[in-house]
């Protein structure tokens, strides 16, 4: 038998906000912003909103997906610089980008595993290769030129952040990871490592951003100049 | 008052193996081999050897630097090619780097984020280099190049891995990548893509490694005829 209760209406209760795929990465923006983008796990987002996990996945299939929703929230704010040469405007777009990446944390390592598919990061994509085709290339090779781009400004995001990141599980991790790498060239020696010892300044100067901008210009210079394999179209 | 037990000789018990960097990094690699590195991680590492995870710190860092470690003693079985053309050589040897990573589930990811340390990855580092410097490339370019180089590769591989990765955390992930990029062009269409909607075929060609094949050649094409910005050298 059950205890008489008197009655509580459910329109005490605050309103839910309703739930849909904008809510959902709305809210995983705000918290990669405030934590950065490695604490936005499905089962956070579900929290904030109110509701369970399961609720979630009707509108994002997996974390991996939600990052790439993020990544491609964020993408749409990039504008294509107008006017100059086309080696200078695919600089300045790659700086853009690299510069969003950037200032938000942890989306630059999320960016090197996901594949862009959402339609910010496919216009960006586009308008790359269009840049490229402008400047003569040919749009297979241009193509796998622009999927190249990509991965070195990510990727120099991604190292860029290193020094604050707080994905690491430990103390003792060195803040500098140059400085791990001048202690490994040391420990080898040079008769193990005789290029490297013999140029460890040369090899180790320059920030991600200078590298990477020497390496895109280095993949503009020869991608003009090599010719693309026979490859068979993928069904 | 304590009721009387009868003792326990603590020999009865078996031996437990002795801890070590050595011993931490085989039961690591053990546990990649049967699940995937990204199942590897401190407190499981811990478990298999019989030990609490702060045992475990003693000798490894983190779980990044205990990736670092496996992919070191991993890489450590690369041969150097010899005879043939410079640029032929690095081929081999990227090649035989990338064939390497592919063999072993997870540790192509891990390897996109860990910044070489190790004596065996300086060792492939130091290999690439003495190629390039071989073929002409002075020291700090050479090294930017290797850098990326390493960069490509890796990411191939990461990228090959894709279709059987076993860390998305829901089912509903497109099995096959460039379905989703075929339907996000698709969706977007011809008027916000209209470069990758007219070259759509060309743009998806290819495997991995033929994409990373060919910009291998295009960044050795490059390379010779890009000069390096000046640059501080970092203290």
């Amino acid at each position: 038998m059950q205890a008489p209760t008197s009655p509580v209406s459910r329109r005490e209760r605050p309103t839910k906000p309703p739930l849909s795929k904008e809510a959902v990465v709305d809210v995983a923006i705000a918290l990669m912003r405030a934590e950065g983008l490695d604490r936005v796990t499905m089962r956070r987002v579900a929290a904030a909103l109110d509701t369970g996990p399961a609720s979630i996945y009707v509108y994002v299939a997996s974390t991996v997906a939600l990052h790439a929703e993020v990544l491609d929230r964020v993408v749409a704010d990039l504008a294509v610089p107008e006017g100059g040469a086309w080696q200078d405007r695919v600089q300045q777009l790659l700086h853009a980008y690299g510069a969003l990446l950037d200032t938000h944390r942890g989306l630059a390592r999320s960016a090197l595993v996901v594949r862009p598919t959402g339609p910010a990061m496919l216009g960006l994509f586009d308008a790359l290769l269009g840049l490229l085709l402008e400047g003569g290339v040919e749009p297979g090779r241009g193509s796998w030129c622009v999927d190249l781009l990509l991965l070195v400004v990510t990727a120099a995001a991604a190292e860029h952040a290193e020094p604050g990141r707080d994905d690491v599980d430990a103390p003792g991790e060195p803040g500098d990871g140059l400085a791990a790498v001048r202690a490994g060239i040391a420990a080898s020696g040079p008769d193990r490592l005789p290029h490297l010892a013999a140029h460890a300044d040369v090899a180790l100067s320059g920030t991600p951003w200078q590298r990477a901008g020497w390496q895109v210009q280095a993949i503009l210079a020869g991608a003009a100049r090599s010719p693309l394999p026979e490859t068979e179209v993928r069904p």
